[in-house]
């Protein structure tokens, strides 16, 4: 059985992830799930968010790294969605403070949705009807509500409702029958091992920055991480920790999506962050429990709206 | 500089550490100051919970292991009662789920205050009317205030105001001037070397178990931590993380009291967790970084009540 007093440095997942004020108005959630799925964002009318986070797919798109604007591959993997609005930070470098901010990133990308500049944004969005009273009503104190900063906020309302409940949350609710025998020994020697060190809270991880490779050298050392931002030193090799949730389901793993298999994953962490080699008995437990943090996807909340229809003055794709 | 992405792990202390249903009522909080250093609360008379958690000295007592009833020593070393109401659970192997809950303990240890039972807790507080008013008006909903339990709550009140705010709280508060530059330095040696994975938080540290000699094995397993108490074999050498508040001021260390020098202990704790020899000028940086967690001491609050006088119905102090 699991020593109760472990699960005091977990928690529950909330209903919604939302600010101290509390939630976002019904409006501006609703104006961020049409814009998650509007590929007029991109510069090619070909690309939007639910492209290399999949809502239907936890989040990913499952690719080692995701194909961009001319099909460009990027350095980095894409990291789920959900959930990700609990993070101490967004990005593997944490270079935005949080989703609403992180939003605004991708759509400007060159390698990703690639738009020129904000203009062509607000351009885009304004020509659109639906969209101007939609931004309106989710901005209602703004006199030029349509923004690149709104839009991001308005997705980042969105991705705040972005959360995945499961077996795990409901053990911790006191459900001791929703954990399998070998998960609860999973947990237990994810604990022993040291794991909860970096990959504890509400969602397992997510929380602060750690080296790579702190106990034993990583591999590789081609994307240096937080370094990449900050040029300290001290930021070498560093990366925001990455929850766990629905951990199962977002391979390949690591940054640069070179692990494919999650067993191959657990070896690695143990090996490099704690200096240990795991049984392969362990590896399996562990990744036995890891698997209780597969969550329920809230489907209707994710329901791709219908887009609205573009005038004769909206941009047009360009494939450029 | 310190790069600020790192400090969304930590936090500021609050003001008081309160349940989550709001703070206790004033009276509550007074009788709990008083009972702190009510010596009858000691089978001989001779011992509160001041003799080995010395308010005016950050808590503890300074010794390895405390001087219980008749001299006797404890196998543990005192920890600090500042802030430990923050701490996940109390004591170093967890074994009480918050203040109010260990304050009990203590006063029943047979190596300790030695009491014999709750009968003569209960006896030896009813003797006194001004202890028999101070309940009544602490807990006016009950017929029968004075219950060891009771005792408990009390003392745990009072606890939750022994909140130490430290240069460091200044600095996460945004004065960049609260820390001197090698402090500054420290903190990204203590970032960098994987310290952040167990000590983070408001309390750098006392979130968690994690197992002592983890990475390399302790030097001594004669206490098997958290396995005394569950006889788990996942528990063996699990410990509750300390809080590293006032750390500079709560020598000697660990759960045995067993090193004296703060430099020899960052040493260790490289060694042990993180299989890492630390260069001595990381050491000095990390122990000068520590230095800024010590606090202020609320001095009003603590100040040593009058304990009311006895009658000629208290229990005698008895030194068998
Ligand atoms: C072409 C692929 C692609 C597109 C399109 C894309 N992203 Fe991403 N996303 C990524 C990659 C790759 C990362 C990680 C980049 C990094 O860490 O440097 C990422 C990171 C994130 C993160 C951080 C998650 C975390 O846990 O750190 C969030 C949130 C996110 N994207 C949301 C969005 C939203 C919202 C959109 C649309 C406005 C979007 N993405 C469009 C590929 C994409
Ligand atoms: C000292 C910190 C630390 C410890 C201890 C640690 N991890 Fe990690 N973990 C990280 C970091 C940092 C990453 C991100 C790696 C990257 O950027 O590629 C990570 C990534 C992962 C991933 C891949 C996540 C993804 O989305 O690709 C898995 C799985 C994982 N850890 C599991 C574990 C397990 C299991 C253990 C114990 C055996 C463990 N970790 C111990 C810091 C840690
Ligand atoms: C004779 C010495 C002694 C006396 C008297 C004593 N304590 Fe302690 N206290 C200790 C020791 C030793 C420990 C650690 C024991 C362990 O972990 O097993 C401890 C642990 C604690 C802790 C846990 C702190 C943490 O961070 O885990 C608190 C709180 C505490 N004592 C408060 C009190 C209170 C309140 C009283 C009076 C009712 C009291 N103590 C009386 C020696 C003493
Ligand atoms: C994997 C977890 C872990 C890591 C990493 C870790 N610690 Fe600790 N630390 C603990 C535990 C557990 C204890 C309690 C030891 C005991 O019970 O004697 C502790 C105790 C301490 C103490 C003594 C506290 C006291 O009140 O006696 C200090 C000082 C300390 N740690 C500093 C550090 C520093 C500095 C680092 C990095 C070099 C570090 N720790 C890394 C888990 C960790
Ligand atoms: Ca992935
Ligand atoms: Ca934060
Ligand atoms: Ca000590
Ligand atoms: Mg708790």
């Amino acid at each position: 059985a699991i020593d109760p007093a472990f699960l005091h440095a977990f928690g529950k997942l909330p209903a919604r992830i939302d600010h101290a004020s509390g939630p976002d108005a019904e409006e501006r959630i609703s104006l961020g799930r049409t814009l998650y799925y509007e590929t007029r964002l991109s510069k090619n009318h070909d690309l939007s968010c639910n492209s290399c986070h999949d809502l239907a797919a936890f989040g990913v798109d499952g690719k080692a790294t995701s194909p961009g604007h001319k099909g460009q591959l990027g350095a980095r993997n894409s990291p789920t969605v959900y959930n990700a609005a609990g993070r101490h930070a967004q990005f593997w470098d944490g270079r935005a403070v949080d989703v609403e901010e992180q939003a605004t990133g991708p759509i400007m990308n060159p390698v990703e949705m690639a738009m020129p500049d904000e203009k062509r944004v607000v351009e885009t969005l304004r020509s659109i009807p639906a969209y101007v009273e939609a931004f309106a009503k989710a901005f209602p104190e703004e006199k030029e509500p349509i923004t690149l900063a709104n839009v991001g906020k308005a997705i980042g309302a969105f991705e705040r409702g972005l959360v995945t409940p499961s077996r795990w949350d409901a053990y911790l609710g006191g459900d001791e029958k929703a954990l399998t025998d070998e998960e609860k020994v999973g947990f237990t020697r994810f604990m022993e091992t040291g794991c909860t060190a970096c990959h504890a809270g509400a969602y397992v991880g997510g929380a602060m920055f750690q080296k790579l490779g702190l106990v034993k050298a990583w591999p590789t050392n081609k994307d240096l991480g937080r370094f990449e931002v900050t040029k300290n030193e001290a930021d070498k090799m560093m990366f925001s920790v990455p929850s766990l949730r629905n951990i199962a389901k977002t391979g390949p793993y690591f940054h640069d999506g070179s692990v494919e298999s999650l067993d191959e994953a657990v070896r690695m962490m143990a090996a490099h962050q704690l200096g240990k080699e795991l049984a392969d008995d362990d590896v399996k437990s562990i990744v036995a429990w890891l698997g209780s943090l597969t969550g329920e996807v809230p489907a209707a909340y994710i329901a791709k709206p219908e887009l609205p229809a573009s005038t004769d003055k909206t941009p047009k794709a360009d494939p450029t």
